[in-house]
């Protein structure tokens, strides 16, 4: 294999890199190595355009949810551009788009590189979008040098993430059947599936096995506002967090809200108070990363003038401890019981998601910190709070995480933003670190 | 007038009736006199069918809001039965609908006696009901013993009186014009009220001027549990409490609940808890019967993974004396101040509503409880803590309201129950009472 090496080294670097070769991975080789910032750029403004509201910039982010119009323009572009980058994309059941660049060994297994560009409801052009264009830009910016990969690349984005990682849950074999039918956004996923072009019915043929993969790298915005804060450009990512999330139904009794005197009154709403109160300080009273939010809430009847006789409301805790997470949902409990006693209400929990740490390969943290250093770029190692693709692809192989700066942690809106430098250094930081997992075993 | 007294009486009475009557009021000379109890059930039976679940009894309750189906089969009912006791029954502009009994002076000023036979959705059989259909029975029951009286008897059901006391607010000359463009239930009232036979249009002309009437008597299921739980199946109303409402609004910061750390959070439900909870305990911390209440609340984005950033919610606040609930509606903004600051969260009060007490008048209160002594039934004086069609009449002249237990203080509920011989003491207590009224001077 070092000829290969040598050869694609050659054929891609300075005499300075050349020289270098035989001492250290390919990225030490190539340490001039750069993506093209400007066409990033383009790229993501092109991508921009699809879901954008009308007469809107840029600024004004895009509604590209999965299945919907904008989302099917916007796989458009992304796969005509694949196509002119000579990716062959092509579409799998789970409605995932798939390039790939061929590598020098064929016996090689494939290292996945991608992210998704659906968004949320008036989301922003930066959560998903820099991932996918980003390792677009890493695959333009080898073509450009000529550089060949030992592995196969893949380039995937993947489908309907915001809705529940749906196209990658398939590729690594744990869609369950049942979520074809479930509703996103008033369309079944099944039907979803076949407007972007995926096929429920072979669904099954999308999965890969565990172990086919060489290694999953994906490039992300960092959605909590941490290295935005610490004005540091890189993180890499330790894992992504377990979340356990709860339906909660808190039932008192409903009454006249002028009539009823306050001694007997069984307010479900006063229980809830207590209850959210309760998740904020619990999740608090220990240091550590963990989070814990209620997020969601409706009271039944819900009128100003009826004691509310009902609250569902959810209870999400997330750390990169599964452990942390289940002790916490027993402290939040154990406190539920006391409120209910208090306020003469029921409470009843019910845990609906469950969804394991996924902890990023140590390796491939450590070629993303070189990949860093090479390039001059300060990092820290940071736990990812929100849910990723990679935490399915993890199933799969190895998996590592780049994370970018977004300003403020602001995410989910329109106001998202990252700033084109560090969208380009993100895709540098990727473009090394797939280098070096080529090159190394992983 | 003591002629016509006399004569009505001698017309009425037993023997030992007319002979007690140079002595004392109409209705002490007829001690012996009930309404039929029997027919009283039988024509709340009736009305329960418009309204009525479908396949469901009784015991299910009525859906009845005003200007549904349901409401117009009612009120033809009502109209059937009013027209058969020959009480000439019309619909007003407002949609209300009054009958008339002549009274034997004919510049004397009317009594009026009546309620409300809309329901909320998913109420019950007794809300408005009772004292509407109580108050026909009055009046059939006057003209079974052949009893006139000295003031005409007006009959009045009351347009809408759960979407806001439509038609009594009208009556009393106090309905915005604007209110109009209101919706109910998705009709706008403008429209709500031609389906019903109103004339939006002559509203103006539904409006009687204060001091016109000699009274206004209403019967009502008392909803707040205390005639229930002290089983007294008499309550002689003091007045009905002043209600404030506000509309609060709690602007904080959403963002993603999973990537974004405890500490900088601005999450305006853990404010809105926070307020729920000092609503409480500001209204109980000082003995009296006033209550407050949060009873809608709305959460947005309302989604488990995204910190909530603005929640709306109603603060309600009662009581029989105004200062005590301007003093509570200043003590809760206070708190909120403190929360704000707390919380990282901007909050605004917004007084949406603010209905001044109605007092009882004293005369009446004592016709109410000797009444309710000449048939031997104990009573209790308490406030009203619901509002009532009762409350605007007070605005024309003397206002008296009677209350009878409904089982458990429960209401607005298909599981709201008063018993048959609770409705018929209601109906006797009012039918003492209006000859008390009726021969006063009040």
């Amino acid at each position: 294999m070092k000829k290969e090496i040598n050869r694609r080294v050659m054929l891609a670097g300075s005499a300075a890199a050349a020289a270098s070769v035989a001492a250290g991975p390919v990225s030490a080789a190539t340490p001039a190595l750069r993506v093209d910032g400007e066409r990033l750029r383009a790229t993501l403004e092109g991508l921009s355009r699809f879901g954008r509201p009308e007469g809107g910039t840029f600024a004004d982010g895009v509604s590209r949810t999965a299945y919907s119009d904008a989302d099917i323009g916007g796989r458009a572009y992304a796969m005509g551009m694949m196509r002119e980058a000579g990716l062959n994309p092509a579409i799998d059941p789970a409605g995932n788009i798939i390039g790939r660049r061929p590598g020098t060994d064929k016996a090689a297994k494939p290292i996945i590189i991608g992210s998704h560009i659906d968004s949320v409801r008036a989301g922003g052009n930066f959560d998903g979008d820099v991932g996918s264009m980003g390792a677009l830009e890493v695959l333009r910016t080898l073509d450009d040098r000529k550089i060949k990969t030992r592995h196969p690349v893949e380039l995937a984005i993947w489908s309907n993430e915001e809705g529940g990682t749906v196209g990658s849950t398939a590729f690594a074999g744990r869609l369950e059947p049942g979520a074809l039918d479930n509703l996103y956004y008033g369309i079944k996923l099944r039907e979803g599936l076949k407007r972007i072009g995926g096929d429920p019915e072979r669904l099954a043929q999308a999965a890969r096995p565990a172990g086919s993969i060489h290694a999953y790298l994906e490039l992300h915005i960092e959605q909590g506002g941490i290295l935005d804060r610490e004005h540091v450009p890189i993180g890499v990512v330790d894992g992504i967090v377990c979340i356990d999330r709860y339906d909660v139904t808190i039932t008192g009794f409903a009454n006249h809200a002028g009539t009823t005197p306050m001694p007997g009154r069984r307010n479900a709403l006063i229980a809830a108070a207590r209850l959210i109160e309760a998740v904020d300080a619990i999740v608090k009273r220990e240091p550590g990363r963990q989070v814990g939010t209620v997020g969601q809430l409706a009271v039944f009847p819900n009128a100003p003038n009826v004691i509310p006789g009902r609250v569902e409301m959810t209870v999400e805790l997330r750390d990169l401890s599964a452990d942390k997470v289940a002790a916490l949902g027993q402290a939040v409990q154990a406190r539920a019981r006391d409120i209910a006693l208090e306020t003469g209400t029921e409470m009843k929990f019910h845990l609906t998601e469950h969804i394991e740490p996924a902890l990023a390969t140590p390796a491939i943290q450590a070629h993303i910190e070189a990949a860093a250093k090479t390039l001059g770029l300060p990092f820290i190692h940071l736990p990812s709070g929100a849910g990723h693709d990679a935490q399915l692809l993890a199933k799969l192989g190895p998996m590592g995480m780049i994370f970018v700066p977004s300003i403020a942690g602001i995410s989910h809106s329109p106001k998202e933003l990252s700033t084109w430098s560090d969208c380009a250094n993100g895709a540098n930081v990727l473009l090394h670190t797939l280098l070096a997992v080529d090159a190394a075993g992983v």
